[in-house]
């Protein structure tokens, strides 16, 4: 790269005689290419400051994959740890491979058509100046898998694996994809991105996936528990509903946290660029600003559900209970992962406390329903997140949408913040396409494998566990089962140091 | 943005022309405008680098707290794991709402007093040029929800929610944020950053907190502590100590370990920004050095305490022991958290060996005085966080001191540099006063709450514990309850596939 | 830092005069001014972008420990569990301060020889120009430490925890230093970016250390493991081959995740730096998607191995096992290690295809020789490592080659991408030195120790479990042992609340 420094008496000659013409190319020459030399730092600098933030998101985003599995095993019974964790596994690892080689491509390969993207099949030809970089793909990918993941909380405990190996590449590698191809790409059709033919002149918000992921996620578990039913004794015989307790709620706990901390690469990681000025730049107001306060909103959201939660519960149920307060938590995240970038702090108080009862209100009529999901995950992100949808549409402010959404002057903003409907009406529109793609391609999926007798396992398996039945063995193992010196009461005792055992 | 970039045939022209006033001003306001643009790119970058900086450094704080939330929950027994696990959940998600509402105000609102700030409240007129950015509110929120997690695990196994929720308010929203505005906004009476009157010309170094965050924690977690004194069973009829075991060595080292990597966002955090220089710049060495640096003493004052911990733990005791170890390293941590920026590496091992016997010391005299404290936290973060200030004093490089807290020529170092005794005295007044400050608040806000028998719970409660009377259920349920097919002995019978068990 | 912006009001009157001597000095030095300070405000940024980048990284791998411990504890019997852990502190611990006194320096310590390097001892005259910032040195460590972590693995439910001490200050503070000095450091004489005289012209591929950290851990966990012979019980008397099953697959599931989230700190962070151009800058190619791309390929070959494994042991064994498929992944990410950075994304999918084979070859002649590794760490770091170094000599592409290890044309590239057997022969020459290495200097260590009976724990020891006679006691305690109204079969009883228990 050509060098910046100069010295005084390189200089000087230059400019002394810059009144011939011959000379005057060569200072020109001598200044604009220090001009252009800075420039183009300046290019790489910003291309890595941005990849930087990019890519410690994805790592923060994936982290949330560890987050789901720490959380489903505690949801779920100590019999069926094992296969819940394995299928949190390959929801990142088939994932890896099912995006790479298509899913990618149907969500974000440009140019293309509104309805679905048809470029870099197996990354071919990426990266490119407009299809993004690798931590583009490492962040879409690492959002994919978070659908997968809510999805199969749904159907725990009950569903066959093969069962689960084909929903979860459908819906990674093609459900998804189309979903995040219409709200997400610039060619979608109801992008807010998109240059021209806006929905409603506005394009739905949906900032990082109240939609996209967890409504997509949250519907397909809907339908797969719905065509599998509950789980034996989840209902009694007189139709009461019998709470079929997870077996660690300190698993609960750190999935729940994991979660939480992932969230931050989730929502303020969807800027996708930290290095943005606003307006003429120069300013301490900035692209790195809207991160800070969409990590705020979140962190508002996410904490104002979980303490509504905690005294509704109270009240409700007659204990404090961790468990219910790790679930409002997680609801209020859903909900405001849609308008996290676009609504003030103080409204995403009320996303969170309206969000805690959406779920609260979701899981009473699940009840009735006699709907049952060991992890609430339909009533969660697809209550909730259908919730954020509707919250944005109300609260958008006006400023913020100008500025998160930049280019196009006179954006329609938040209905309760004098912006009119028309940001809700996409909204809305959101909710039902949403709603409708993913019944019209996972309820039937879902109803196939039924009929296939692919989807649920036998009562055998069931009433053993499937760790036991599929998997290898239970999945804690807390006394030696080799060594016959230790008898079987062996953890019933009093722990003291013992030296007088005889050997095996 | 204005263009940066040039050709010599736009230049040229300008130039050979520029002897007449005319086109010299047309040049100047050619040049003037690409260097008014490069800094304007430069104060971009800046903010872009520096927000990133602080942002991930604030993700990992945050990612303490479930440090925390394992340790506590490790170190208590089963049956009341529920309980200090939620406690944990809310000292973040309560701490975020009065943090939001006041705390935050209270502590950095500017302009203010010596005492206490008094903008900002519920963010209002925020970001501002002088009053930061929302990074670093968030960075903020994470070490104010720490000191109450601190405080939680002094009064673990026998306190009552409602206690719990009032003291946790009270000291996120007040008690803390005071102190932090006393010490680190740079209108504190106490701050080192303040412009004029500094104390003893110095000011008190507490760079991260082994005051500000640690002591207090561990203070008003003593306080709580010897007022609701021992648990049953701690010391027996004789007086004899007796060790309640926590129920999980695994969470306890999660928890360490998941602390550890959270205290490189503490530590190094504190520096706010890492796009300094230091000097003339142009450099290798920066504030990015510095920062650096503050990651190598916080890793060997730890390191070196938890070894310390290990072999005097083996003299004392005949075993090795990870718990002990764990908490040694805790130890190291929350000691060099004052003087890691400032203090050189080989002097942040001696920091790490004192601190390992100052807990040890602690220790026992707290088994003399029958106090019983769960987590060590009092001896640990009170003890420890004093034992820092007092290092920082002794150990404070004039370097670091003065390119740490630039701006002001010949400040006072650490005494055993050769600084003279002025720092050493601001440290410790910053003990006294951090003492007496919390003593004063949370004592009696303690007191009250025991003689309004809002303090501790019932001894049925603290029998039974405190899950199954008052959170919904025990934490772990590792047999299947609702299978009668399922025998009670289930777990300790030999694992091995059974297919041919009858269905239920 | 002189001041960047002008006015044209400023500017103007040096122009008009320009044509004089003294005044284009003037104005020379007022150009040359500004440009000075832009490039030393572009130094500094640099330094600081790359410094966050190599931080953060840094933290990222020393989640791993974190990870190794989980895994490992997991991997073992309840009864051994705080042993182990133990032994992933001491790494972390042990490791900061011998890395700090004289591994640093061995490896890195420049200029030095070709065999080992000799400055920096206890960071004495460090940072330098050329020697790298503290930030390296914490990366460094983070990478020193995980050596030790795999070789604990080997060796666990066996080892006196005086030979852990001495075996790991050993391989962290010589053996390990050593390797990387001659692979990583630019004066070592297998190094790639060695001035001259490259090993066949070329020097080894190792970029973030196949073999020397998962090769060095592995061969010298072999060394361990074979001395000391296979645990009691593991081979019956008829030599049949007996599963001595982990204690948890939540922790095994955990640790894997924490291993796989570190990698992106592990492969991409290799880079060292983000901020810097390939070619003349100013595209959006440039370290940064490299960077991203070894993101990608790091978790496409783990992904591909994972799932490889899973099919490939639900044909052989008849399961689908959690417990394989983190195995099988951990070795597909060893195995990408080596070439992470010069491998195209496809070609990452044939490495962990075929890793999973290498691994699962491994196990059967582990099998076959009755060799006892209870976390396979030898098969899988070992071999799969050693796979990944062939996999660079045949499938490092040409361009990405020369943009990683740039300064030099026509380097050698894979075998079968049309680039010689040079690098290929390079590979193959580091795979025999390492393990030659590790086996002259492990080797005679481990068998001293065993002479010296300082090797394996005592038959009473081993069948009691080390946490009950060395550590202080089992790791978990699930009842209340303190309390005799709690009778010992409380876990086993329905769950309930239960209000009526009578008062301790």
């Amino acid at each position: 790269m050509a060098t910046l420094t100069c010295t005084a008496s390189d200089l000087a000659p230059l400019l002394t005689t810059a009144t011939t013409a011959l000379n005057a190319t060569a200072l020109s020459e001598f200044l604009c290419g220090r001009f252009n030399t800075i420039s183009t730092k300046f290019a790489d600098t910003t291309y890595a400051v941005n990849n930087t933030y990019l890519l410690f998101s994805a790592y923060l985003v994936f982290a949330m994959q560890l987050g789901f599995a720490m959380l489903c095993a505690g949801s779920v019974r100590a019999k069926n740890t094992m296969n819940i964790m394995l299928t949190n596994v390959l929801d990142a690892a088939a994932g890896a491979l099912s995006y790479y080689l298509f899913g990618f491509a149907f969500a974000f390969g440009a140019p293309s058509n509104a309805f679905i993207g048809r470029h870099f099949f197996g990354l071919r030809d990426f990266p490119s100046v407009s299809g993004g970089d690798y931590s583009f793909f490492l962040y879409q990918w690492a959002f994919a898998i978070a659908a997968a993941g809510i999805t199969s909380g749904s159907i725990a405990e009950r569903t066959q694996f093969v069962a689960y190996l084909i929903y979860s590449s459908f819906l990674t590698g093609f459900v998804y994809p189309v979903v995040s191809h219409w709200f997400w790409s610039a060619d979608g059709w109801a992008s807010p991105t998109r240059p021209h033919n806006l929905l409603f002149g506005s394009g739905s918000i949906d900032f990082a996936g109240s939609g996209v992921v967890h409504m997509v996620g949250g519907i397909a578990g809907l339908w797969g528990a719905v065509i599998e039913g509950p789980r034996i004794g989840r209902f009694d015989r007189t139709g009461r509903s019998v709470a079929l307790r997870g077996h660690s709620a300190s698993l609960v706990v750190l999935g729940t946290f994991l979660l939480w901390f992932g969230w931050y690469g989730f929502n303020p990681g969807s800027f996708l660029t930290i290095l943005k000025s606003y307006g003429d730049g120069g300013t301490y107001y900035g692209q790195w600003s809207a991160i800070g306060r969409t990590a705020v909103t979140t962190t508002l959201a996410g904490c104002t559900a979980a303490l509504t939660t905690l005294f509704s519960k109270r009240l409700l149920a007659g204990h404090w209970n961790v468990l219910d307060v790790c679930n409002g938590l997680l609801g209020g995240f859903a909900a405001i992962t849609s308008g996290c970038s676009v609504a003030e702090p103080w409204a995403a108080i009320v996303c969170g406390f309206v969000a805690a009862w959406v779920l609260i209100g979701c899981n009473k009529v699940a009840e009735k329903l006699k709907y049952d999901d060991p992890l609430e995950a339909a009533q969660l992100h697809g209550g909730c997140g259908a919730w954020g949808l509707v919250f944005t549409g109300l609260f958008a402010t006006e400023k913020y949408v100008n500025e998160v959404y930049s280019g196009r002057s006179g954006r329609p903003y938040g209905l309760f913040m004098g912006g009119g409907g028309r940001l809700l009406a996409a909204q809305i529109v959101q909710i039902l396409v949403v709603a409708g793609w993913v019944s019209a391609t996972m309820g039937p999926l879902f109803y196939g494998l039924h009929k296939l007798k692919l989807l649920r396992i036998s009562r055998e398996d069931e009433t053993q566990g499937m760790d036991m039945t599929r998997h290898g063995g239970f999945a804690y193992v807390y006394h030696d089962e080799d060594d016959p010196s230790i008898k079987p009461e062996f953890m019933m005792r009093r722990v003291e140091p013992v030296n007088d055992a005889s050997p095996a």
